[in-house]
């Protein structure tokens, strides 16, 4: 059973011997030119092939290519940079520059997008000078201990992905490339990793060279320490329900095993009557506040989303009304907060608590203000007519008071438009499958 | 101002010097007739006179006196109980037999209802066999140091009854005419408590003889440490709603004094369309679940309606729905809960919190029992239809689960109605008035 999902997975995840061999070959010859061209510049700097294609631990269809270029770490960061793109450039005509911590190129050569890192060749990964100086340690740590195991990690990477949790971004908080090799190098094959997952719960710590620094806290729900860096948690951007999920999959896969959890069937999103009959059985309120996306990189957009979401729900709850479930979403033109409401419109009177009477002047004051307070316990109290008696307009009015991340704010300052039930199918395509899962 | 306010009050508050000889010299004779029907049984006991009429504290229109027979310590209880309703009923064939800690013959008089009460003539309040022993020690306290300010707890009571902290019973929860009686003698005038009571607050300890028991720790709002008895404190009935209500009325009276404080307008309760527009400009929903009152004395009633009360509040909360106001209300005939529902609906589906995921075990049997169970950060949950979509069909359903109290339970066992919004104005006399006071 196990054995003959394990293939049928294999056969469709494993690249083609074909597949490896034109990558190698591309890699190798972008390499060598790269040396080449350096020498002639008179660096003396050696390429280096990185990442899941370096160490075959890929999928196929994969078609990017991780080349670094290590400069001596007394290089200045200009020239380094400088020297890094000009070297970088030679590889094809067609590129884009583009910026992490630090520019990198991004080029089309041979159908492959090669990405060209220039980064800092220090001796050791405690005296890396930018986050990228990492990759060429998890390269060889990987590379150096995972002979034998390829087929497990990718068999581990489409399980992620199948089940929802694969991608260490801040967008899904889930479980890098990397993770899932050092998962495989701890405990050995997948389906070991599969029955340790089942038993995984926050505070699980897998310390595979055994050298974690006990003086660095951890808060984080899983914390497995980077072979190549004691202080390092290398599951730090998982987040409690990713790593929940990936429990739940484990245990379910482990009781049942099945391909679909590989390859989940796929599900078209919620068009309107499906839409409109959910909200009719639930007799929820879907709200959406929707408004430009901000240009900005996924992982800087998707954090303040969050924060959004957050305060929104706090606001809501401040004024009496209740958030049943709430999430975020963008398509790189707009974004939007849903949120579905349990309740979104409330009486109009509302109960103002005083002072304690304890506090005379307080008290007094109170009173003067309001003449038709009355002692409610121990403290004054009158009853007003609430100022936002439907969720809707407590948005429209209170919306930027709220703190929204500084994009996300100067979007919503700009704009916003507050949308209700099937209205929210119009903001892009892609919705109806947010709004499906949103609604469980 | 003040002199001219309490001349008006007292001109009619204060007996007539006609009603007072009247009264002193019915009292007088009840007091002589028994004494002699003692001595002719064999009885060595001497009748006496107690309560606001023997202290020349009472207000006018009372028509009761208080006459006590103290039978020796050493005399069984039957004994007691036997001869004193035995000396009781020569006053009067117009009688009944009554029940407090112990029977006693409220009777007809000449136009007055004089309670007879046996008690124990026991030699100091600690050796009291009875509570109603301590009303002789009481009656000689404050004749002992009331001269000269009868007239100042008039006022204090009229003053305690005009805005609404009147009664030391359990229906109340207020001041009783004995604590009245000791704040003027502790302040020495009307207008000095009020001074005093404008900054009571709760844990405001007053020790007269300064003779309070330490070991005896007293949790009530008010502490008066009874003269007679020094660990008994006389305003344990009296609720922290009451004295801010009574804090509150005397600030209002020294900024403000006004005879209105003594005589407030009679208000009349709420006709069917008042009580419609209030319940609109409110916007909420009021409900009643209304049975026949219990047969058993106010003492008993108040505190089961509100134990019941209590826990019906707590349900609702219980169950989403929200409360925004309660009270209890009967007439004899017909008893009610009433309830001011901020939340009375909610929508049909429902968040069913399950397990953690850590808790291996009970996690998945929750999973078996709910296949559509989903993470939830670091639990199961699933969402379900809500039993109880509206607050009327919980009350149906659930009422005689909650905690209720012995008969209120039993009368709610038998049959209960519920009401909302202006059916609620059917259930009795005075409904509307009260009605009027829970909407403020």
């Amino acid at each position: 059973m196990i054995e003959d999902i394990r293939k049928r997975v294999l056969d469709q995840v494993k690249p083609t011997p074909a597949d490896a061999k034109r990558l190698m070959a591309t890699a190798m010859e972008i390499i060598g030119r790269i040396d080449a061209e350096a020498t002639r510049q008179g660096f003396d700097i050696h390429a280096i092939h990185v990442g899941s294609t370096a160490r075959d631990t890929w999928l196929r269809g994969k078609r990017d290519i991780d080349i670094f270029l290590p400069f001596p770490p007394d290089t200045s960061r200009e020239q380094l940079e400088l020297a890094g793109l000009k070297l970088a450039r030679i590889v094809s005509d067609d590129y884009e520059e583009r910026y992490a911590e630090h520019p990198y190129i991004s080029a089309i050569y041979n159908g492959y997008e090669i990405d060209l890192v220039p980064c800092y060749d220090v001796p050791d990964p405690s005296r890396i000078q930018s986050a990228v100086d990492r990759s060429p340690f998890h390269n060889r740590y990987v590379q150096s201990r995972i002979n034998g195991m390829c087929d497990e990690v990718r068999l581990m990477k489409q399980f992620t992905h199948g089940t929802g949790v694969y991608g260490s971004e801040l967008r899904t908080m889930g479980f890098s490339g990397y993770l899932c090799e050092l998962l495989i190098i701890r405990y050995g094959s997948f389906i070991d990793v599969i029955r340790q997952g089942a038993g995984f719960h926050k505070g699980v710590i897998i310390d595979i060279e055994g050298h974690m620094n006990r003086e660095v806290e951890h808060l984080e729900p899983l914390i497995v320490i980077d072979p190549v860096d004691p202080k390092r948690n290398v599951a730090a951007a998982l987040s409690e329900q990713k790593l929940y999920e990936f429990v739940d999959a484990c245990r379910q896969f482990e009781e049942r095993p099945a391909i679909e959890a590989f390859f989940p069937p796929e599900t078209e999103g919620f068009d309107e009557p499906q839409l409109l009959q959910a909200l009719d059985n639930r007799g929820t309120l879907l709200v959406a506040i929707t408004f430009k996306a901000p240009d900005i990189v996924e992982d800087t957009l998707y954090p303040q989303l969050r924060k959004a979401e957050e305060s929104i729900v706090r606001m809501m709850e401040q004024h009496e009304f209740r958030v049943f479930g709430s999430g975020v979403w963008s398509d790189g033109k707009r974004s939007a907060i849903v949120l579905e409401m349990l309740i979104w419109s409330l009486p109009q009177i509302e109960r103002h608590l005083g002072p304690p009477l304890e506090q005379r002047e307080h008290a007094t004051r109170f009173k003067e203000k309001y003449p038709a307070a009355y002692v409610y316990g121990y403290r004054y109290a009158v009853d007003l007519p609430r100022k936002y008696a439907d969720a809707a307009s407590l948005i429209q009015d209170r919306l930027i008071s709220c703190a929204l991340g500084k994009q996300v704010s100067e979007s919503i300052r700009q704009d916003f438009i507050v949308l209700t039930g099937s209205g929210i199918l119009n903001i892009g395509e892609g919705i109806g499958a947010f709004l499906k899962s949103l609604l469980g």
